[in-house]
C-alpha cells in the first residue's frame, strides 16, 4: 500500500472549508454552550421542552400565549394506534434486535407526503386562502379558489378534512376551540382558522355533506396562526409522533416476541403470481 | 397467472390474528380516542407536550414537580452542534432531495450506543450504585463497587462523566440544582442524585483529577430519580435530540446547497490503498 | 386493567384480511419456496445475484445479453468517495454504535431526488425523446422537444450530464459501448442510446460547450434499454450504492474511532446567530 | 445578527483536517477512478456485480470458483415473503408517499441482530469450532464445545439450525452441495462446512430430532468459506434482501393503496390498558 496525499489546500480553500459548516442556531466554546444567542444554563429550568422547540426552530422565545397553543397541537398528534404504518414500523422494528432509536427512524422515515404530509399541505392551504381574504377576497371566495388550485396541483385528497375510522374527529374541535380562545386574548391573529373553516364550509357546499376537519387540519391551523412555515408542520408533526412511535416501540419490548411481522406465522398472504415453472436450463 | 389461495382460517387463529395487534395505550372507536383511558378531548389543554410524553410512557400522569425535571430534562440535550454525527447527518440529508421526515431518521437512527447510549447506561450504573446503598454499604463503597462492575463489563468509557470539548459541561450543575430542589420539595427522592456524585468523588479519586460529570449523566440523574427504566433513558435523548436534529435539517434547507457532503469539494480524502494496477485479463 | 376485545370480525372481513397482503413475487408453502413460479432449489447455481435481481424485479429471467448490461450498470455506480453524503453518513454511523445494517440504512435514506434521482429522471427523459423519434420526429428535434419539457417542469439542472468533479465521467462511456456491442448483437434496441447522444448534442449546441454524459446518464441508457420503468433505476442505483455504503462503514469500523463528525474536534463551526443575550425573566 | 469566527486553525491542524477523511477503497482525480487501484473503465465490462462487491469489501478480485459461491449466496437470500418485517415494513412504507430509497433504509434498517444478524452469529460459530479442529479436536468434540460457549453466551436460540415455517429449508441442501463441488475443485478448504455439519450432528444429538439448517446457517458456510469475517456476513445479507425488500416496495406500488398500515381498517387492535377515566382537574 502506498499513500498518495493530495497537494495541501490553499489559504482560501481553508476558509472555504471551515464555513463549509456554519449555523446561526448554536455557539459553543469550552464550557459554554448559546442557543440563539442564550446561555443554556440560563434557560435550564426557566424554559420548557415546547418553548425550546420554539427557540430552536424560530430564533426567538415565544410568548405564553403562543407556547401554550403549540403544546396542544404537539401533544395531541402523537399516537392514532397501530394500524398506521408508522406505529406498527415502530413495534416490528423492536422485535428485530435493533435500539430504541433505529425502531424510531424507521418509524419517523415513513411521515411522508402521505402518511405525515397532511398538515404540511394543509397549512400552505390556508396561507393560500388568507393572503386571498388579505387581498380583498370574501372568505368563502378565498376557500372556493385556494381549494380549486390545490386539487388541480394535487389531486382530489384535500388535506385536514374527512377521516377514514373518525366520523368526527374528536382532536379537531377542541383544538379550534383552543385557537379561538387564544385569538380572543390577543395571543394570535384567527385568520388561518377563519380560512379554515371557510374551506370546511366549501367542501360541504361541493360535496353535499360535510368532511369535518381532522387532526391534520387542526393543527395546521395552530402551526398557521402560530407562523411556522408550512415544511415545519411536517417536522412538528415528526416530533410529535415520535413519541407515540417511541411509546409503542417500549410497550411491543416489553411484551416481547421476535421478529414479529405484519401477520401471524400462520397466516400467508394470498400469492397471485405464476404458476410453478421450471428454470430454463437448470438441471 | 393464477390465484393460490390459501385455505380459510380456523376460528382459533381469527382470534390469534386479532390479538397480534395488541395495546394498552391507545383506545379507539369511531369518534372517540383514549390515551391510557383518557379522552383525547379531555387531555387537550390540560396536559402539555412534556405530560402527554410522560403519559404515554408511563401509563399515568406525572406531578407538577415530574413534568418539571422531565421538561428539563428534555430540553437540556436538543443540540450539540454540527460536530455531532447526528446533526452533520441531519444537515447533509436535507440536501440531498429527500423530505425533513427522511433527514431526521437517518440522524435519529444513528444515536446509538456510542452516539445516544451514554444516557441509558449511566441510568443502569446509578440503578447499581443506589441498590447497593439500598442493600447497607456506604455511598462511596457502593460507588466503587458499581463502577468496578460496570468497567468489567463495558471497558474504560465510563458514560455520564467527562468531556472531551468542555472541561465542565455548564449544563450538568444547572440540572442538578433543579434535582436538588426537587428533593428538597419531595418531588423526588434523591438517592440516584447521591449515587451519581458518589461515582463523580470516586472517578477522581481513581484517576486524581475531577472528571465532572456531563450532560449525559446529568439528565440520567433525573431519569432514574423520575423511575424511568434505563432504556427509555435513549428513547427519552432521541426525542430530544429530534429537536436539534430537526432545527439544524430545516437551517440547511435555508442556507441551500444541493449534495453537501462533509468537506468542500476542492478537498479529496487522502488515499491509502492499492497504487494503480491492471486488471486481470481486462482489454 | 380490563380488556374489552372488539366484537369478532365478519367472515367477509376475514377475506378482506388474508387478502390484505397479496404479491405475485413470491409463493411460499413449508419446505418449498418459488420466486415467480421458479423453486428455489432450481435456481440457486443456475442463476447469478445480478439475475435474480432482475427475476425479482421483472418477473421473467433476464437473457445473457440483458443480464451483461444490467451488471455493467450495477458494478460501476458503486462508489464515488467519502465526499458523497451517502457515503460520509455511513462512515460516521460506522462510529456511532450502530449495525451495518443501521449504518447502511441511514446512508441509502438520502438517495433522494437530488442524491440518487438523477438516472430516474434521466430514464423518464429519454422515455420521452425516443417517444418523440418513435412518433416521427427526427432525433435532434425530439432531443430538443424533450429537453425543453423537462426544464420547464424541473429546472435547469438536466440530470444524467455534467460532472461536478470529473471534466469527463470515465465511466460512460466505457458503458456506452457496451450498449452499442449489445445493440449490435440484438440484445437491445438502441433507442434510448440514440436518444440520448442526442440531448447530448443538444445540450453542447444550447451551452456553447460539451457537457458530457455523466454516470447517472449511463447508466439511465442501460435501464431505459433494458426496459425498466423509470423509478426504479432510482432503486436499481440504491442497490448499487448501497455496495460501496457497505464498504465504507466496514472500513470506517476497521479503522476504529468513537463518534466521528464531520470535522476533527479542533474545528468549530461558524457562527452567524445572535450575540450573546440574557434570557427575559431568569435568574 | 454578528459573526463571531473562529481563529485561523494551526498548520498541524490543517493536515489533521485532511486526513480525517481516509480511504483505501477509492482514489479519484478529475477525469480518473480507481477502486482498489483498479481502473473503473477497465473494470466495467470485464467485472460482474458480485465480483464488484467482493472488491469492495476485501481489496482484491475473486476467482471464479470464489464469485460464483458469492453469487448463491447473495441470490438465495433475496426474499422471504411478506411476513417476514423487513418485507412488510418496506410494503407499507412505499405507501405513504416516501421514495423507493426511504422504503429500502427502513427496511434494511430492521436487519438487527434477531432479524439479520444469524448469519453473523454463524459465521462467528463456525469459525470457532473449525478452530477447535484446527487445535486438534476431533469435529464432534469441537462442535460440542463452540455450541457450548455459544449458547452460555447468547442463550438458547442457535442460529442457523431450525426453521419456524419450513421443516426443512429447501436452499441449505443446495447451498451445501454448492460448498462441496467448490471443495472438491479446490475453490474453498471445505473446514466450515464440516463444523457446520458437525454442529448440526451435535444439536440432533442433544434434541433428540434433526434441527436443519436454515438459509441463515447455509450461506454463512459460504461466507465462512470465502474468509468473509463475521460482521460482513450481515452486511452481505443486507445487500442480499435489499433486492426483495426493493421488490416488494415495487409491487405495492403497483398494487397502489395509500397510507396501508399491517390490518384492514375494519379490525382494531385488541386494547387491554385502562377503562375510561376522567383527567384530573379538566373541565
Amino acid at each position: 500500500m502506498n499513500t498518495q496525499q493530495q497537494a495541501a489546500p490553499q489559504a482560501a480553500d481553508d476558509y472555504a472549508s471551515r464555513d463549509w459548516w456554519r449555523t446561526g442556531i448554536i455557539d459553543m466554546r469550552p464550557g459554554e454552550i448559546r442557543y440563539r444567542g442564550y446561555a443554556i444554563e440560563d434557560l435550564i429550568g426557566n424554559v420548557g421542552f415546547a418553548q425550546m422547540i420554539w427557540l430552536m426552530l424560530r430564533g426567538e422565545l415565544p410568548t405564553a400565549g403562543q407556547a401554550g397553543l403549540l403544546e396542544a397541537a404537539l401533544m395531541s398528534a402523537v399516537d392514532h394506534g397501530p394500524q398506521a404504518p408508522s406505529i406498527a414500523i415502530a413495534r416490528m422494528a423492536a422485535t428485530c434486535g435493533v435500539g430504541l432509536n433505529n425502531a424510531m427512524a424507521s418509524a419517523v422515515n415513513v411521515l411522508g407526503d402521505v402518511h405525515g404530509g397532511a398538515g404540511e399541505q394543509a397549512v400552505a392551504l390556508y396561507h393560500d386562502a388568507a393572503a386571498r381574504v388579505d387581498a380583498g377576497l370574501a372568505p368563502a371566495d378565498a376557500a372556493r379558489e385556494a381549494l380549486a388550485g390545490f386539487v388541480e396541483l394535487h389531486g382530489k385528497f384535500v388535506p385536514g378534512f374527512g377521516h377514514r375510522f373518525h366520523p368526527r374527529d374528536p382532536r379537531a374541535p377542541r383544538l379550534l376551540q383552543l385557537v379561538d380562545e387564544a385569538a380572543a386574548q390577543g395571543h394570535v391573529g384567527g385568520r388561518h382558522a377563519q380560512a379554515a373553516r371557510a374551506i370546511e364550509a366549501e367542501l360541504a357546499r361541493q360535496k353535499g355533506r360535510t368532511i369535518p376537519m381532522n387532526i391534520d387540519g387542526a393543527t395546521a391551523v395552530i402551526y398557521a396562526e402560530l407562523g411556522f412555515p408550512a415544511p415545519l408542520a411536517r417536522g412538528l408533526f415528526c416530533l410529535s409522533r415520535s413519541v407515540g412511535i417511541l411509546a409503542h416501540a417500549w410497550e411491543q419490548t416489553q411484551q416481547g416476541g421476535r421478529n414479529k411481522g405484519p401477520i401471524p406465522r400462520q397466516y400467508l398472504p394470498v400469492y397471485d403470481g405464476e404458476p410453478p415453472r421450471p428454470v430454463p436450463g437448470a438441471g
